[in-house]
Parts: structure tokens; C-alpha cells; sequence
């Protein structure tokens, strides 16, 4: 969804540089701690990530988002916050590979992206294979993809691409909010989650590896 | 689900061993004509096998089930239409590879099978990696599993279970009677599968293949 544009945000944006990445060819690891590192592309206004880091000060979050306006709202707490293991990066999610070289994430989260439903906008969904191709090669060997959604085709599309991919299935939830499960339990929900399932809708889910796990 | 003995049953059975085998150690081939054959696990009382077999002559289709009393009303209805491309039989489908030794099968139907929900009888889940290999063993190499269910967590266990088996899931639908697929165009409901869907609830189905198709 895109926002109105906020007028405080590049200047907010602007003024707070230790805090986030503006359209960086190549994000610098502005951590204050080594600890394991995990992606959200597509942020959003921030409302899982933000709680993620307050959940679990020994993992660094980065939180990647092509608006700004969006994501200043999230910097904007983050001001406020200064949580040591969240990190901001404004870019877009077209070349992970060269904006994070280098880097190796334990987790990349992608929470209710666009589904692009056209057929001629296929490449465009983040799990698309060209995007799986280069999480792979981001995360580290056993690093997990989790993807939530409430687009029943965008995540059948999604169950689709990564079992054609070669990932395995770690688990799959048809209805997270309804679970009794750890991982439903331990769910932090976006923004757009809590509206969705305040409709009644089911938030899908699906957490997944690239590599077989060993017996 | 178990029906009430039927009396007439047992009659009507052992009067058409043309049409029907009993508890047979191997299955014989009784079919009229030579051509690919389809096998339904768990037929009940076989509305959706008997619909099939009379829409596509150029096919054999094969309803295997256990109990009896179920199977007798998918014979009933045979005996009278007398389709030459429809066999019953009646057994327990623990042991497919000596049942069906040297059958080939197109295609493997699991229409809402039981769920068996308790962890402790996992194993007797019709997607149980122990069922996977036996249906691998028994199709020809791009031979296709279909399964259809109402139970979310059976779907969700048997989509995880596939995955991890290394199938290819080719279709996927979580609400197949709210799809514009050729897949849900010609789709082909269980008595089951009217009466779910009747009260609103999706109807979950994938169809998945062994072997990655070649490009």
C-alpha cells in the first residue's frame, strides 16, 4: 500500500543517519553488537520488526523498505526507542544481492507482500524464483524463510515456486491466528495482520529452508 | 466415516466377482480393455470413481476400499450401468505394493481421506512418507497424486509431507470451489466433498508428481 507522502519524514530521515541507510548501493553493517542478523523486505511502517527487536535483543534486525514514508514512521519509534539491533535500509528489494553483499542473514521474513496477481507480473512476487535464487545465496545454510500472508493465491503461488525451488517445508500454517502451536504463539503480528484477521480472514504461513535437514 | 452393516450386501458382492474382488492377496487385472489406469484410495461409496469412469471411457479406474458396506453401494450403481472400464475392491490399503505388484497407475486419488489427527497415528495417514513410497513405486514416472480434503490439518501435514518426500506439487488450490482453473472446471465432487462445501467451508486439493517435470 502506499502512503501519503509525509513531510517530516526526509527530514527525520535526514537528521538520523546512525539509524538508517538511504538508498545505499551497498548497506554497511552500522550494528552496535556481532549477533545473528535477520531481514523483513518490506517493512512496512515497522510494527513487527520494532516489536521483534524488543522481543530478542541477541538478534540484530534490519528492516528493508521502499517507501519513505513508510518507513520513517517506524524510524520515528526508533528514535524514540534507540534499540541497538534494529537497523533501517530505504531501497528497493529488486538487487538483494549487490545492496547486501557480503552479509549472511539467519532469517528473512517477508510479511503480506504485494501479491502482484497479474500473470505478467509474476517476476515481480518475492517468491518469485529469481528472489528465491538470491535468499539463498543470502541466508546462511540452514537460515529459515518465513513468509505470512492472507492473499490465497499469493501464498498457494508461493507453496508452488519454493516446493519447485527445492525448499522444504519446516511448517505450514493455513490459519496462524487459530494454531496452538509455538510458532502461532509466539506470532508478532503487522500491522495489516491484525486487520486481516480482525475480519475473520486466516493468515497463511509457511516457514522454509533450502537445505534438507540432516537426520 | 463407518456406515451401518448392510444386510444385502454381502449378497450383492459375492454375486459379481466380475466386477468386484474380495480381500484378494493380488488384484487381477478384470478389465475390458487395455489402457491407463487410475486408483482411487478410500472410494467410500464411490460417487466421485463412478462419475469419473463414466466421463472418461479411454480410462480405467479402480476404487479401492475396506469396509463393505460402502464399496456395495458404488456396486449397486456398477451393476446396473455396467461400465467396462470400473473395477471395485475391497481391502485394506496397508500393503498397495503386494495388492497391486506389477500394476502401473496414471494417476493415485486420495479424496478426503481420514485425518487420523492424533500425533500417535501418524503413520497411518495416507500421506505418511511410508504411503509416499509405495505410491512412487506403483506409478509410472509422471504419475500424479490428486488429493482433495476439508481437514486443514491433514492438508497442511500432507503438504509438508509431500514437500519433504521431494514431490513436485504441479496444482494447489485451498478453496477449490472458488477457483477459475481448468483443474476446478472439471472437477468432479465426493458425496463428502458436496456436503462440506455446501456449509461453506473450503475444499483444499493439490496434485503433485514424483519426478521434476523436464523444461
Amino acid at each position: 500500500m502506499r502512503l501519503r507522502n509525509k513531510p517530516w519524514a526526509k527530514e527525520l530521515i535526514d537528521a538520523h543517519p546512525e539509524l538508517i541507510q538511504v538508498q545505499p548501493e551497498h548497506v554497511a553493517d552500522q550494528f552496535a553488537q556481532k549477533q545473528p542478523v535477520r531481514l523483513e523486505i518490506g517493512t512496512g511502517k515497522g510494527q513487527f520488526i520494532f516489536k521483534m527487536a524488543q522481543l530478542h535483543p541477541e538478534i540484530n534486525f534490519l528492516a528493508l523498505e521502499m517507501q519513505h514514508s513508510a518507513l520513517a514512521v517506524l524510524l520515528k519509534a526508533q528514535v524514540d526507542a534507540q534499540l541497538p539491533n534494529l537497523q533501517l535500509v530505504v531501497a528497493n528489494a529488486e538487487n538483494l544481492q549487490a545492496l547486501f553483499a557480503g552479509w549472511h542473514f539467519s532469517e528473512i521474513y517477508l510479511n503480506f507482500s504485494d501479491p502482484w496477481p497479474k500473470t505478467r507480473h509474476e517476476k515481480r512476487r518475492l517468491t518469485y524464483s529469481s528472489f528465491l535464487t538470491q535468499y539463498q545465496q543470502l541466508l546462511v545454510p540452514d537460515g529459515v524463510v518465513q513468509l505470512k500472508t492472507d492473499n490465497r493465491h499469493f501464498f498457494e503461488y508461493s507453496l508452488i515456486s519454493m516446493n519447485q525451488f527445492g525448499m522444504q517445508f519446516q511448517q505450514l500454517s493455513l490459519d496462524l491466528h487459530h494454531d496452538d502451536t509455538t510458532w502461532a504463539a509466539a506470532n508478532v503480528p503487522t500491522e495489516y495482520e491484525d486487520k486481516f484477521s480482525a475480519k475473520g480472514q486466516p493468515i497463511y504461513g509457511v516457514r522454509a529452508v533450502f537445505h534438507q535437514a540432516k537426520g
